[in-house]
């Protein structure tokens, strides 16, 4: 028997639905393993089977896997596709199904040719919709995660100024995060000023802020292994007309996708929504990518929410809502929550007030 | 014509050498990509023909490629595999040669798919040893990382002192990093205390240092995208017998195998020096990893120093030493330092004595 409250059966049975008596399935994506067994270390590979299930790691993480996944077998390899190859041939297993977007083709070939008999397969969704769907343990660590990041960002939001530079700021930001108990930043943190918050991906570098600039900060924090993730758009006064139409623009497609968010809402629906309101404006060519993204052990998940997606939305799914608008060479306005899915509605998980803020 | 002084045209002619008219390499890893254009993006992918180069790149890249990979075509894709079939379909490439451990086995079905008449092959060592020997600007980039991180744990070390918590060391030592210039630590630094200290993967915690422990710290820097390894083990004070006596031993590990270090020597016989000579003073169990691994792009790339290994050093090649020992339960030390091959021996890059530091 497992330990009293653990998660890991039932997420390990919901894998299995389907799966016949001679299977095997191959684990390979780092937060899967540690989501069907606890195991947090980065190299491993999960086999499950429909009445057994065997963790594999080398000797580095023998000790932390016993700790960590308790109850699981845990079996220890010196190269991880030996390991494979050992455990599933030890068990008889006549086909396994793999994550396609995780197994290399590099270690497929190996596999095939140590267990020349064995059918491998690609599994049709390669488990993203595995996590999708998070209990309540999991949204508290999200909820958590989203309120150390919010307080750092309170705390440095001052250094919002011209010519403090934007690598220094995001330090900063990340440094107070950890101070305040994060595990690690969620992703390497934006901080993209002027012409530079007009790049959806930009880095934080040596630009110095100036009177005038849009300041777009897209940051999160890591706690019990799970993230927040959220942006704030910041002018440095003084603010154009434009800027603050535009803002307004995508602060209402914001709010009115966050609005439609509901259990049994399709996900294509919720970025027509927002998409829809910016076109209609004119701006539609400057929102260059999907509304949002599900959120939990990994920063992005499933479900997309992204044009034509027909994922239903599930209460307990925790997805971000980020519209933005990109002016190239000019500046960019993005603006983005973490929200909570619920029957009825949704909650918004991140506590930063979206506001216009003239700093 | 590429700008002055240029290192993308050798490599990329390097990387053509024994290629046919009718193939195209495809380039999948990150740091392949940009160690061949100069293209620092994370979501790429790069066609070589014998007398054609284009960089793929989504939306989100486009302008940041056409800055820094300058000569080079680009190619701005919607969907990475459509766009990698559309260019070699338009270049007539029969086959494709890929990087096996880069490719996944999605990628590489949607890619069968869609370009039925063309011939995939893995490449054989998957471009590994490509950037194993560096040019005079790579090496310059690694000793100034090095020095950035020496000068952060030269300033945080009053810190290693009991009471104080692995991971409140580990965030001041990346966020001096960091103040002085590095674009982000190489790698999660380690700080290991105690009983942690006998794990080689530790990760920072909420152990606070005590009297008489060891505490390993393993970390780097990164400056211009090269990436700097060094560790040192500091015993907190009193320092046992056996600790000293230990220290005393992998240090001579360490000091014969850099000492031994050349142009010519295979990469197991350095490893071999270091293991045999712990192995002799009866602790070859306990030294459980090889003893180092090239350095740049990627802070673990070709050469690895381990047994058996046949690549033969060569002059401009930098790689760590860093042989440990590790007794489970109760302590462990490693000493590391990065190392630049000569011809007639080594130049150390990593700034910190490996003298015994008793704090």
């Amino acid at each position: 028997m497992r330990h009293d409250g653990s998660p890991y059966p039932e997420r390990v049975s919901r894998l299995r639905a389907g799966i016949s008596e001679n299977d095997a399935l191959l684990v390979l994506h780092e937060k899967n393993i540690r989501y069907l067994t606890g195991f947090t270390g980065s190299d491993g590979a999960l086999l499950v089977g429909r009445d057994w299930l065997t963790l594999l790691v080398d000797g580095r993480y023998a000790t932390q896997a016993r700790g960590e996944a308790v109850g699981t077998e845990i079996f220890e390899f010196h190269s991880r596709v030996d390991g494979i190859a050992a455990v599933a041939g030890q068990r008889g297993a006549g086909a396994i199904g793999f994550e396609a977007p995780s197994l290399t083709v590099a270690d497929h070939l190996a596999l095939q040719e140590k267990l020349p008999g064995v059918v491998f397969y690609p599994l049709a969704d390669g488990l993203q919709s595995l996590r999708a769907v998070k209990n309540e343990a999991e949204i508290a660590l999200i909820r958590e995660a989203a309120r150390i990041a919010g307080e750092a960002l309170a705390a440095i939001r001052g250094m919002i100024r011209p010519g403090v530079r934007e690598a220094e700021i995001a330090l900063e930001l990340e440094y107070r995060m950890r101070r305040g108990g994060a595990e690690r930043a969620a992703f390497e943190t934006i901080v993209a000023a002027g012409a530079n918050a007009a790049l959806p991906h930009a880095r934080p570098g040596r630009r110095a802020i100036s009177a005038g600039d849009c300041v777009i900060v897209d940051y999160g924090a890591v706690w019990g292994g799970y993230h927040s993730d959220e942006t704030c758009t910041h002018i440095v006064g003084p603010a154009s007309e434009r800027q603050r139409e535009v803002y307004r623009l995508v602060r209402e497609a914001h709010d009115r996708a966050i609005g439609a968010i509901r259990a049994g809402v399709t996900c294509g629906a919720i970025d027509g929504i927002a998409r829809t309101f910016i076109e209609e404006a004119g701006l539609g060519a400057h929102f260059s990518h999907g509304t949002g993204h599900g959120v939990g052990l990994d920063v992005h998940e499933a479900p997309r929410l992204a044009a034509g997606r027909e994922e239903i939305l599930q209460a307990g799914m925790v997805v971000t809502v980020e519209p933005g608008v990109y002016l190239p060479g000019d500046w960019g306005i993005r603006i983005e929550d973490t929200v909570l899915v619920g029957e009825g509605g949704c909650e918004i998980l991140t506590p930063t007030s979206k506001e216009l803020t003239v700093l």
